[in-house]
């Protein structure tokens, strides 16, 4: 199908695809009252008193605020809030629809990092949550960092971690299907710009010990002559444990895993043959993968995924954020740490039963709306563990 | 009715007022195509080439921000932008129920006036209008004025302009009952804040020649001692034309109207009787109004409008600022100029035949809704004839 005419038709049919609706009906002069003056003074009144009373009497509690400053929209790049609306009011329809969230989109008309950070700040009283997105690498680290310190209220940013807890399910469940243990794990990971980075943290906390990862210039490596940019440095400091030097072909040597997060293309049979047994490859660039899912197969990829929903194991944000924030939400967490990533990762994972895992179905359909209730159900429940619910 | 208690009651039940909804259903992966990726790459691709195409693709043009920074909400004060929120969801719903107009709350954790014109400004590439509400005064003047310089949408604080509106409609319809013009009229205004600021420049732009202003210290003139405040100073060189000096009851000798947006109790018989001949009062401070309806009527007043739903002639914003937007938005004016604010008055009053007016139907229903539909037009029309739609 033409997706681009069906989609302009559909955008402009329906003047977008966000609506504010009201959970109360106002016909008469008593409906005025409770909803409005005079009645809407008490709960005012309780809440100035007592300001947590204002997830009680307001819709904060389950208000999800979508935020960009369109810098990195999909694959376009850097198009300004006006056209990154139409993706945010997507990601607030899949909130809705998924996960229950009410979400509401932000596209915002700066992109200095310390006005967004204060701005965010300044309109967080109406918002149980925030969700960045697609704010460009490497702003949106420190971003989201000075964000998480300043907020009681959970801070996410969807291109990494959801991201992250996508592809950390997909190799949770390729494990169970080579039999290989996590901690023992070769991985490599190509393209540690906001996603990258993320998966590598996250992989880490769940017990990979060596990862290797490169940039256009080759492994990150401390030793590297060329400059690396503060994230980079972090990251060369923390992987390549065995101190590989060299490019992609050297770090894929004997590896386990190749995670792509970069270019179409770039992988060749060689490589992969290089690779150890039973490799597992998710090759993400978007639209053109790093490799093409038939020809990785036919070079011996044991499992395969992409983020195209043409081919079997899409890894599909989806899966993530409408649960993550529905469970974070559930429970007031006051933040989505790491034990709740990954629970979020092995909620998604075991999603599919030992009868139903295979090659082609590591990962479970984007479509599936029972996922995000399980992935609420557990990362509400790390939440609890780490005791960081209840605001 | 106790509508303390049952309002706690409602808003606890319903975790607050609004919800945000999917226009469009996600069901399939077509759905998902074409409202997610990949298809919504394309509406994107148009808005960046042409910014004018957000109007067709996105909600934008039937989005209104309901901003406030917490300063002056409805009696109670300066209670925060946490507590401020159930007035602001009620704002959102009466926008939906009342003009069919989408609008979302934003709650300030600020009450730097720079910051909130810096942030309202960098947010509002998602909204297609801006309304101010509950911002003290006179903060609220210069916010309100740099914002509408700055935004090519239209900026509107309602408890300036929509009070005004409203009482504007109800001096029209109290002139068509006791013959009088309007710029013969003999006006007192006691209470120049945000609505009273309001009132008396769309009354002078509706014709008022004689307007006397009062506040706690008498009326307003450029010789008064005390110095006065940057809006009161411009008040007081443009009303007072004949240069009358002393308190209230020296204004009120001989006036035809007065509107009070001041505190209650502080009319007395004696001023009521030095008035004109069918003296008009619109006597707002709420609860309690600055006479007593009774009061006033056995003291000789032939209109009396009040801010009360329990008195006749309730001045009630809700029949000004959803039809506001709702015609602005429907032409795309960039602004809500004076002739729309006008327009909007002369919409409520011809809500009411010749028939119905009387002196305790001035003002047409909180609750009926064909008002809104009428002052959009009016005002549309306005936009029209002022070259100021089609943004």
């Amino acid at each position: 199908m033409d997706y681009n005419k069906a989609s302009l038709l559909l955008h402009e049919a329906n003047k977008g695809k966000i609506s504010v609706e009201s959970k109360v009906k106002i016909n008469t002069r008593e409906d005025l009252g409770l909803a409005y003056t005079p009645g809407v003074a008490e709960p005012c009144r309780r809440i100035a008193e007592n300001p947590l009373d204002v997830y009680q009497y307001t819709s904060k509690g389950n208000l999800v605020a979508v935020i960009t400053d369109g810098t990195a929209v999909l694959g376009l790049g850097d198009i300004g809030p006006e056209a990154a609306l139409p993706v945010m009011e997507g990601k607030a329809i899949l909130f809705k629809e998924f996960g229950g969230v009410d979400a509401f989109p932000i596209c915002l008309d700066t992109k200095n990092s310390e006005e967004i950070i204060k701005l965010v700040k300044n309109i967080a009283p109406t918002f149980g949550g925030i969700n960045l997105e697609d704010i460009s690498s490497p702003r949106c680290f420190e971003i989201e960092k000075q964000l998480n310190e300043l907020l009681p209220i959970p801070v996410f940013h969807d291109d990494q971690h959801g991201t992250a807890i996508v592809v950390a399910a997909g190799i949770l469940n390729s494990l169970r299907l080579i039999g290989k243990k996590i901690e023992e794990l070769k991985v490599v990971l190509n393209g540690p710009g906001a996603a990258g980075t993320a998966i590598i943290y996250l992989l880490m906390e769940m017990g990979v010990e060596d990862i290797i990862v490169c940039d256009e210039n080759g492994i990150l490596a401390e030793s590297r002559l060329t400059p690396l940019e503060k994230h980079k440095k972090m990251i060369a400091e923390k992987t390549n444990p065995r101190n590989i030097q060299g490019e992609l072909k050297e770090a894929l040597k004997g590896a386990d895993v190749m995670i792509g997060v970069s270019v179409g293309n770039i992988l060749t049979k060689e490589m992969i043959k290089s690779m150890a047994t039973d490799p597992i490859v998710f090759a993400m660039a978007n639209p053109i993968p790093e490799m093409l899912y038939e020809d990785a197969k036919k070079a011996g990829v044991k499992v395969m995924g992409t983020g195209r929903s043409d081919f079997p194991n899409q890894i599909n944000n989806v899966l993530a954020f409408p649960g993550v924030f529905k469970g974070a939400l559930s429970v007031r967490a006051s933040t989505i740490n790491h034990e709740m990533k990954m629970a979020a990762a092995y909620a998604i994972a075991d999603m599919i039963s030992e009868n139903e895992l295979s090659e082609e179905y590591i990962i479970p359909d984007a479509l599936n709306k029972a996922v995000a209730e399980q992935v609420a159900e557990y990362v509400a429940r790390a939440a609890k563990e780490t005791g960081v619910d209840g605001i």
